[in-house]
C-alpha cells in the first residue's frame, strides 16, 4: 500500500511547539546498595546543591544531582578551571538515570538484547575553560552523575551551574482539577499518571522518553484516552492518527510504530492487536472531538485494518494461531496470544462498526456486524472451556489472565457472568500472569466493565500504589510486584521508568471515580 | 607587572585567518604488533578506502581509516543504516591517531602523569540515521578507527563519507624551493620537516598541534627560524611575540607559555631559558624582517629578561643552581641545567646587545656587554674543567651534552677550541644524553658553529634520518634512537608526534647546505 502523502504532509502540519520549563538541581546525593530498595538502591542525600557549586573535582571524582523529579530535556552545565590556567582538556563523563540503580550500577556490565546504545550517557571533552556546555541531545533523567575522568596535575574543574531545561507537548493549564473527595492516595497516583504522561507528551505521542523515543500504536491507544481526561489536547492526537494512516506496511497494515525523523518513516514492526487498535483509536478520537472530517479521511484505513484482521479467522471463526511475535497483549514470553487476539478483533470490530455508522458506510457496517458476530460466535464455540468456566488459548488450550481480560473487554460474556469468571479466577489464578502496566491496564478496565468497581479501585491500589510505594516518580514500563527486577531485554538498566501504556489511573479515576468509591 | 593591554590588542589584531584543504582517507589499515616496527606497531593496508563505503558495520566492529599523510583540521563523516529502520541510537567509538601505537594499544591502559584527557578519542551516540556528523574538536592524526560500540538487532550502520577539512595559517605558496642539487635524503627530511612547521603554524606557533596545542617560547624561537627560511610568515611571529611581551608574569618574566581561549592568557609556568628566548626570538624577527617599529616596542620587554636574568648570577657571575624545574634545556631527569643556562644567559645577552643597539640603547648596551664578559668569564672560571677539558654543571661537576652545545653556542670557547672539545666529547662521550630534536637541534646548531659541518650533517642525518626510516610524516616531540619507546610522560602513546622544536633540518639544510655538503 502506498504512501499516503496528503496525510503525512497533515500529519507534519499538526507538529506542536513544546512548552519549556527550567529545573535546577534540588540536592547532591549518593546510590547506596540497599537490598531492602527497590531494585537494590536507594538515593541518599549528602549535600545541598548550593555547596556542590562550591566544590572542586579532581581526576577520578564525581557528584550525583538530583533534580527532584523525573525530567525530559535539555541539560546545560557550565565549569571552571580551579588552579593553575587548565593546561589540558577537561574530560567528563555524564550518566543520567531515571531510577537509582542506573546511577549506582555499571553500564559496561549491561549485557541485554536490547541496544546499549539507549543508556543514557556521554564523554566529553571541554578544549577551553570556562565553558557553558549545551549538551544537544535530549535526555530522560531525575539524576545526573558527573565524573571528572581526568583534569591534570595544574587545575580542578568546579561546576558552577546544571540546568535542565523541559520539553513536553502536554498544556498543563488544560488539566481540570480532581473533583472534591478523591483520597489522597488516589490524587497522588493522579499526579505521578499526568506527569508520565506530561512527560511522553512530546511531537508525537511517545512511548517512553527515555526509550524506544517513538510512537507506538499500543501506547497511544492508553495515551490518548488519559489525555482526553486531563490535557484534552487533539491535535498531537491527531496527528499520530494522519502518521499511522499515511504510512501503512505492504500489506496495507498499519505499523506497529513509527519514527518521525529525519522524516516519517514506517517502523516494519506489524502486529495484530496494534493494527487493529488503529480502528479503535480512531473510535475513542472521534468519542472524544466529534472531528468528523478527519474520521471520515481515515475510516478507510481502519476498515482496512478490521479486513485484514478478519481475514485471519479459520472457517470455524477462529484467528490462526502463530508461533512467532505476531501479536503483542504482554511482554509475558509464556503467554499463547489466540484467545486475546480473537477478543482484540472483536473489540476493534465493535468500535468499527460505530465508525462505520458515523461516517454513513452502510455496507461496511453490515460486514462488520456479521465478522462480529461470527468471531464471538467463534469464541464461546472454540475458546470457552464450559467444564472450567474459562477462555483457553493455542492447541495446548492454556488459560491466562490476558484471555479472560480480553474477551470481557470484548464484551463476549455478558456483564454478569464476566463477573463470574474474575471471582472464578481470584479464587483459582492462572498461572499466566501480567508483566506490564498496559496489560494490568487492560485487567482494571475490565474489572470496571463487569461491575466489579470496588475489585478494580483495589487492583489498581495494588499495583500503581506499589509503583509509588518503591518511588515512582513517574510510572514504569514494566512492573511485577513479585518480581522487581524483571525485564523482558536482560536487564532492568534498559527498562522505561516513563512509560506511556503506565499513564492510566488518571483516566480511571477522572472516568469512574464516584463519592462512594 | 601588569598586563598590557595594547600589546594584546595588537596581538589580537594579527590573528591569522586559516588555509584550509580537504583530505579524504587513502585506504583502510590495521595495526598489527610488530616487535621489529617503530615502537611495536605496524600499520597494514587491508583495503582500498571505497570498499569500506560498501561494507556495513555491526556491534563490536571497527574500521581503520589511513589519511595517507600527518592531518591538523576538522573531521566529518556521514553514516546511514543498512537493515531495517534504526530502532535505536548508533554508539561510536572514534580513535584518533598520529602513530599506529595510538590505534593498536588501549587508551583506558594510559597511565603517565600527563592528562588522559589528551588522548585522542569520542564516544557519540546519532539519534537520527542517516546522518552527517561534522565533529566540532580539532584533531591530529593520520589514522582513525572507528567502531560501531552498538547499533541493534535490527540494523547495522554503513559510512558513506570520511573527510577532514585540514587547516593551517602557513602559506604554503610561499616556500621557496630547494636549491638544485640537495640529495634526495635532505629533500626528503626538509619535506617533513617543512610539514611539520605547517601543521603546528595555526593561530599561533603552537607547540604540537596534538599536545600541547599551545604557544610555548622554546618552541616559537625555533619555528620562527625555520619559518624565516620556508613560510616567511611575519604576522603570526609577530603576534607570539606581543603575546608574550604583553603577558609577563608577576615577576615581570616572560612566561613559558600562554593559552589563546577563552581569551589571551598566560601559564604560571616560569622557566630561566625560556624567558631568556624572548630576547633572542626578537633578534631573530628583526634580523628576518627589519620590523623596528616592533623592535623598539619590545625591546624594554626583552631588556627586562635579560635584566632578570643577570640577576640569577652570585657573587662569582656564575648562574646560582636550583633542584627544581627551573629552567628547561632538554626532557632530560638526569641533566643539572646550570652550565647550560649560564650559557643561555650569555646567548641571549649577546643578542640583546645587537638588539640594544638597534633600539638606540646605549646605556643598556654597555650594561649588557659588562655583564656578558661578566658570566662569560665566570663561565670560564667556575664551569671550565681545563683537566679534563670540559663544561662542567652543578655541585656534582656534571659533564652532559647539553652544557657543551649551549656553551658553545654562547661563543664562551673560541670555534677551533669548541671544535676541539667536541672531538673530546666524540671520543669519550657524556653519560648525561639527549633526548629531544629540540636538544639535538642545538647539538647541530653548535657543529656548525664551530665549523664541523660535516659532523652536523652526519648526526642529522642519523638522528632526523632515522625518525624518517622509522616512519615519520612530520618530526616527533621526543626522540631518543636507543630508547625509541622513551617518554617523559611514562607513557609513548600521549607524546607528540608532530612537534614545532622538531622542525629545524629545513632551517639547516636551507641555511648551511652547499653544493659541496
Amino acid at each position: 500500500m502506498q504512501i499516503q502523502k496528503a496525510f503525512v504532509t497533515k500529519a507534519e502540519r499538526l507538529t506542536p511547539a513544546l512548552f519549556e520549563f527550567e529545573t535546577l538541581p534540588t540536592a547532591a546525593v549518593e546510590a547506596i546498595a540497599d537490598e531492602q530498595a527497590f531494585q537494590g538502591w536507594r538515593m541518599k542525600k549528602t549535600d545541598d546543591y548550593e555547596n556542590v557549586l562550591h566544590r572542586s573535582f579532581g581526576k577520578g571524582e564525581s557528584v550525583t544531582l538530583d533534580f527532584g523529579d523525573h525530567l525530559v530535556g535539555y541539560v546545560s552545565f557550565a565549569v571552571e578551571a580551579v588552579g593553575s590556567p587548565p593546561d589540558a582538556p577537561l574530560k567528563l563523563k555524564l550518566v543520567f538515570g531515571e531510577m537509582p540503580c542506573e546511577i549506582g550500577e555499571n553500564f559496561a556490565d549491561y549485557d541485554g538484547w536490547l541496544s546499549s546504545a539507549w543508556l543514557q550517557e556521554e564523554t566529553i571533552f571541554i578544549d577551553v575553560l570556562p565553558a557553558v556546555v549545551r549538551l544537544p541531545r535530549r535526555y530522560c533523567f531525575r539524576y545526573l552523575k558527573a565524573t571528572v575522568v581526568d583534569a591534570s596535575r595544574k587545575y580542578k574543574a568546579r561546576f558552577t551551574d546544571f540546568r535542565c531545561r523541559t520539553v513536553t507537548s502536554a498544556d498543563v493549564s488544560n488539566v481540570p482539577p480532581l473533583p472534591d473527595g478523591v483520597p489522597e492516595d488516589l490524587a497522588a497516583m493522579d499526579r505521578v499518571a499526568i506527569k508520565t504522561l506530561r512527560d511522553c507528551m512530546q511531537t508525537v505521542y511517545e512511548d517512553g522518553p527515555k526509550r524506544d523515543r517513538r510512537l507506538w500504536i499500543g501506547d497511544l491507544r492508553l495515551q490518548a484516552q488519559a489525555n482526553y481526561a486531563t490535557f484534552r489536547d487533539r491535535d498531537v492526537v491527531k496527528r499520530c492518527l494522519y502518521l499511522f494512516g499515511g504510512m501503512p506496511l505492504e500489506s496495507g497494515a498499519v505499523g506497529a510504530c513509527v519514527f518521525e525523523k529525519p522524516q516519517p518513516h514506517v517502523d516494519d514492526t506489524w502486529l495484530y492487536d496494534y493494527s487493529l487498535f488503529f480502528a479503535a483509536t480512531l473510535y475513542d478520537y472521534y468519542e472524544a472531538t466529534g472531528d468528523k472530517e478527519t474520521l471520515e479521511e481515515l475510516w478507510p484505513v481502519a476498515l482496512r485494518q478490521l479486513r485484514l484482521g478478519a481475514e485471519r479467522l479459520d472457517e470455524r471463526g477462529v484467528v490462526k494461531d502463530d508461533p512467532s511475535w505476531w501479536c503483542f497483549i504482554d511482554w509475558q514470553g509464556d503467554l499463547n496470544k489466540q484467545a486475546s487476539a480473537q477478543a482484540v478483533l472483536i473489540y476493534c470490530l465493535k468500535r468499527g462498526r460505530a465508525l462505520a455508522e458515523a461516517a454513513g458506510d452502510a455496507e461496511a457496517a453490515a460486514w462488520i456486524e456479521g465478522e462480529t458476530n461470527r468471531a464471538a460466535e467463534a469464541a464461546l464455540a472454540h475458546l470457552w472451556d464450559a467444564e472450567r468456566g474459562v477462555f483457553v488459548s493455542g492447541d495446548a488450550a492454556q488459560v491466562s489472565w490476558a484471555s479472560q481480560v480480553w474477551m470481557t473487554l470484548a464484551g463476549v460474556l455478558e456483564a454478569p457472568e464476566a463477573s463470574a469468571l474474575f471471582d472464578r479466577l481470584h479464587a483459582n489464578p492462572p498461572a499466566i500472569g501480567m508483566n506490564t502496566p498496559y496489560m494490568f491496564h487492560h485487567y482494571v478496565e475490565a474489572l470496571f466493565a463487569c461491575g466489579q468497581a470496588e475489585r478494580a479501585w483495589e487492583e489498581l491500589r495494588a499495583y500503581w500504589g506499589e509503583m509509588l510505594r518503591d518511588g515512582a516518580d513517574t510510572f514504569w514500563e514494566l512492573y511485577n510486584p513479585k518480581d522487581k527486577r524483571f525485564s523482558p531485554y536482560g536487564s532492568n538498566l534498559i527498562n522505561s521508568y516513563c512509560h506511556a501504556w503506565s499513564c492510566t489511573p488518571t483516566y480511571f479515576i477522572r472516568k469512574y471515580w464516584k463519592p462512594a468509591a
